[in-house]
């Protein structure tokens, strides 16, 4: 159960280290200063969590007491500043971390709200909010339009793995390798999604097929 | 009493389908997808009643445990892709059901701070958030001005509704009708200030009295 | 303690007054109606603390069931009204009084999550957020890029405020002036960096150095 637990804070501070360099790199491309760069980097990283704890009444939310997850924001700025060309290399790096964000945020999420002892239903549902939620706060505070209104699959991919997760444990076929197939599964999905340009269907008027860009 | 608590449940739960069509027609008229759709569904709809639970210390939010909800968003999602033509029938779909449901949850929202034992004050604040809050973030993740920042009544026709279902309940004159009554005020208001462009008082300088319009 | 408390409420009360002025202007400038000035008000004056509150377990939060904060609120947007000429010869009333309320929540939010028993991080953490909370909503509502985003000190200085706060609790060198002293060194930092153009240092390219403005 302890080693159970040391699991899940794991993915869960991985989610923490990923999804704040994709926020400082998001703050550092709009010349964000020093404290910019934290703040955005622990609205995305922790933002999404806090709701999640608040709505299964862990209060006070782990974002804002266990210094963990400040350190593992502030470690992932500085990462990110010190190390900015090395990240620079990968082709879009903020949708390359935000994928791998979403995918251990929806397992991680999950399970906090299953290890509260709410229902299949709240564990899913806040596994997908965890997940998205810090990258749609991200993008409204840098006035851009949200990832999940993209048409490639988003926030489907954090469900899948949310499911997943939600499904093993509580058919009670749940291994200690369970929570990283869930997660692998939603991160390939997305990253799959992004590369061959999967969607899901959209029902408009073919004239004006087209998603409005950027405000 | 259980009888009064389904007439909320239903007063909660129309609400909800009739702020998901509002935030399913938004959607697609954005072209988003699938899953767009229903998420923005969801949070149109459930959005300002999980902040009111969480405020009032219902948790989980019923918006995430009671999967009435979720088949009430998911229902009013299908019904709007389905019969999009009959929808757009109305002059503008997103407007109108943004009203009734802005009724709705004043009244309900309102009524269910009140059961949880909180004041006056806790009960209409909450009232009108919940009315409120929803199409704010709509408004919000689709990048439009938020309809609340418009010149009609809005926030005002929630707080009427919200009022006069506090009083009576206060007042002990309160009959199974009137959420029904309050209902009907709140809407007629918010509908009858679009058709004769009713507006409360502003206070600008005369030169610029145009609100500046989307971003 | 008593007296402490009454001190605390009356920072408290304060910060909401100033920032609720702050909201106001901002809502006259772009022409809102009166409910429209009272609504943007209140969600930036008790917009932060209410968050901060159901952070902490403080259910129902203060804003919404202390009918003083309401009060502050509404006497605050009147005065604006009335006396708009009065607060427009101040250069740029929006940032005056918000750096006063920054200054006020930062040190009394830290100040009501210590005394709810948290610790330290929590206190430092939910002081910067009530002290920014509010403000970010009021630029996100209003479609202007959040003052949090800008180049000058603005979380920094909160975050010395709640800092200053903490420690001098922590250490047990608390007297009764330590919370204007903090709240005057973070006023006083916020507004000096708007004078003297103060920033931290950022990161970007030197081609690319302009922060891009509003959307």
């Amino acid at each position: 159960m302890g080693e159970e637990r040391s699991l899940f804070l794991l993915l869960d501070l991985s989610g923490t280290f990923i999804f704040a360099i994709s926020g400082a790199v998001a703050a550092k491309e709009r010349n964000l200063d020093l404290f910019g760069i934290l703040a955005i980097s622990f609205v995305v990283a922790c933002g999404g969590g806090i709701v999640r704890d608040v709505c299964i009444g862990a209060i006070p939310p782990a974002g804002l007491a266990n210094w963990n997850y400040l350190a593992a924001v502030v470690a992932a700025a500085l990462t990110t500043i010190v190390g900015y060309r090395q990240v620079r290399r990968f082709r879009n790096p903020v949708l390359l971390f935000d994928a791998i964000g979403l995918g251990l945020f929806a397992v991680s999420g999950a399970q906090k709200a299953l290890s509260y002892g709410h229902n299949a239903e709240v564990a899913v549902l806040l596994g997908v909010l965890t997940a998205v939620g810090g990258g749609v706060v991200r993008d409204v505070l840098l006035v851009r339009v949200p990832l999940i209104l993209q048409r490639e699959i988003y926030a489907s991919a954090a469900l899948v793995g949310a499911v997943i997760q939600v499904a093993c444990e509580r058919l009670g076929v749940a291994k200690p390798w369970t929570p990283w197939v869930a997660m692998f599964i939603c991160v390939g999905l997305r990253l799959m999604s992004l590369r061959f340009k999967w969607h899901l269907p959209t029902f408009g008027d073919r004239s004006k097929r087209k998603i409005s860009s950027d405000p």
